[in-house]
């Protein structure tokens, strides 16, 4: 096992009614703002119980309209707000996008003397304070509501960068899994396929002497194909819901990769999907992943044979491979590129470009050039 | 799931070679009161790298002697000590009775007008406020390093009672394995079982749709089984006694625990057979615990029957029960009270009595009356 430092501040409070804890767990001497996304909070009844929850709260400023993959545009008029009230304390409700775009925002107000877009482009190096985050999720996929990980994209631009920070943790998250009942069935599919993605970005490496690790991201996974299939068939299925959204946030909160190897490629590779095609974050994830497996299938072969024997009941990589992509294809998510009209040849084109131009190299082995991405993208065709 | 709140802001500093971070992580602005036990840490060396760590803070006031199970009246002595010296942070260096002990300091110093027993006759409901404390955890076991528990002895009354505060987990816990091989192998033997015994109050009920907490308790089981004949074996093997660290604290930080019914009855049992006859805390939870399962058989088969198929391939509960005993006999752990001369006839006695008196009730269905009490014990002879 790597020596690590596992940190993780933020109280979760889970399940039915917490909303209403908002009241005690929001401060009261400071302007809050809230900040939400396209208005589904409406719909669902969401924004009326934070509303009846701050009752009490004299100072809070609305800011809506945070979108999927939030840009930096948009965070840029909330900061506006921001330091007209002078905030103090930023309440976001809603899914990973609002999540991610308040820790931007909130790391954005406290900077002096240099623009916002560098805390994406060090990967958050140049952050030293943040405002304090409350966040209400309403869509359990990203784990955004107990890390400091947040992506924004740039329109201007066409890019789609990360930060990280131990300084944009959420001080609290609540998770009300009535609060997802109304999301569409593509949203759940989508947050299903993000987890499953996440654990295994952090599992899929070689073998590292972390039983406990490997355990945990083995006993989610399981979950998932547990409570997946029922959760969506069923979308008002409380138990099968919370055993997701518990999950959701478990596969990503840096505990399960403490002190392993991790191989983000396939989230590195998929955000210059949805950069050039519009995927979904999910959609992307699901096109890609096999790819890497594939391609490195001899530097991963233990520990895809491990997981193909504990998770899957089969015996070898190739057949781990197989069942894990015929379960996404099980809850409606297409995983190759022709099924969004995408043409591999080009997207490995562009994307091979791109990652030349900014060095990038993938892999939990530095392995994976801009070359190898390209020949990734070709087998998803 | 049970609605639940879980928050856990202790930092986890895990490696090797990790006790020179104390020099950032202690607080040089007040005086320290360096805590610790009966001297090994002086015989294995982690005195000394503590001390180095340390040379940076001029303030610090070293109080030794802590015993196991560690008693009211030391830590009285070394209250005076914070008194007196105007300590201001607690470093605990030891085991889980070094650490308990540091909570009860942490928050007896804090009180006003209330004698610091009423902190355990209370269950801790008196703490409003505690030092902050640090540690650095030589023996695996109690998962004290990242809990708000602890458990302390009274001489004078043969009284071994606990309490629990949000406000005494530690800020943050070195785990450094290298420190541990130096321990005796019953030391090992006796923290494996009361890792694994950490887990059953935790796992072993009835089915409450928490698929991730149930994933991980079998997980946390089975590192232990893989794990834990392999460090005992070869006492200095790092990613045996790292697999095991790791899992011994995560047994016990209340993760696995959020949203499910929990039985801490075999904690309560084993407690009076360590302070009427002196048995470590791990040999009453390997004597105990099959009898709570054998005598709860029917309310518990259920769960039973899904620890036994997952984590030891067999198919009943009975054999659970025997598969789960048979591995702590094969660490070298006796298991009934035949085995350390205890007439388990005047246990039942004895423990049946103090439990009327106390008014005292056990199990996740509030069935356990004292008279159920004894006849666990009978089953144990």
């Amino acid at each position: 096992m790597q020596n690590f430092v596992y940190h993780n501040p933020t109280a979760i409070v889970f399940g039915k009614g917490t909303i209403a804890t908002l009241a005690e767990r929001v401060p009261k001497d400071v302007p809050v703002l809230l900040l939400y996304g396209g208005g589904s909070i409406r719909r669902h009844g969401v924004y009326d119980q934070v509303k009846a929850a701050l009752a009490g709260h004299s100072r809070v400023v609305e800011f809506g309209g945070v979108e999927v993959n939030p840009l930096h545009e948009t965070c840029m008029k909330a900061l506006e707000k921001v330091r007209e009230h002078g905030v103090g304390f930023i309440l976001a409700v809603g899914g990973g996008s609002v999540l991610d775009a308040s820790k931007y925002i909130a790391a954005a107000a406290c900077l002096e003397g240099i623009e916002p877009w560098a805390i994406l482009t060090s990967g958050g190096a140049v952050v030293q304070r943040a405002l304090p985050i409350g966040t209400v999720l309403t869509l359990p996929a990203t784990g955004s509501e107990s890390n400091g990980n947040s992506v924004i994209s740039r329109r201007e631009t066409q890019e789609k960068l990360a930060f990280a920070s131990p300084l944009v943790f959420p001080v609290f998250s609540i998770l009300d899994p009535e609060t997802t009942f109304s999301l569409p069935a593509k949203q759940v599919r989508n947050g299903l396929v993000d987890t499953f993605a996440h654990v295994m970005e952090q599992y899929l490496t070689y073998p590292a002497a972390a039983p406990v690790q490997d355990r945990f991201s083995e006993g989610l996974v399981q979950t998932l194909i547990e409570v997946g299939p029922r959760t969506l068939s069923d979308l008002r299925d409380y138990d099968a819901r919370a055993g997701f959204m518990w999950a959701a946030t478990l596969a990503l909160n840096t505990l399960i990769g403490c002190g392993v190897p991790q191989d983000w490629s396939t989230h590195m590779i998929g955000h210059e999907l949805t950069a050039f095609y519009g995927l979904d974050h999910a959609e992307s994830l699901a096109v890609v992943m096999p790819g890497v497996w594939r391609h490195q299938i001899e530097r991963k072969r233990a520990k895809l044979a491990q997981f193909g024997q504990r998770v899957w009941g089969v015996d070898s990589a190739e057949a781990a491979i197989e069942a894990t992509e015929a379960f996404w294809q099980s809850l409606g998510m297409p995983t190759r590129l022709r099924d969004y009209g995408v043409d591999a040849d080009e997207a490995a084109r562009r994307i091979e470009t791109r990652f030349r131009q900014r060095g990038t190299v993938l892999g939990e082995h530095g392995n994976l050039d801009p070359a190898a991405v390209a020949a990734i993208l070709r087998l998803r065709a």
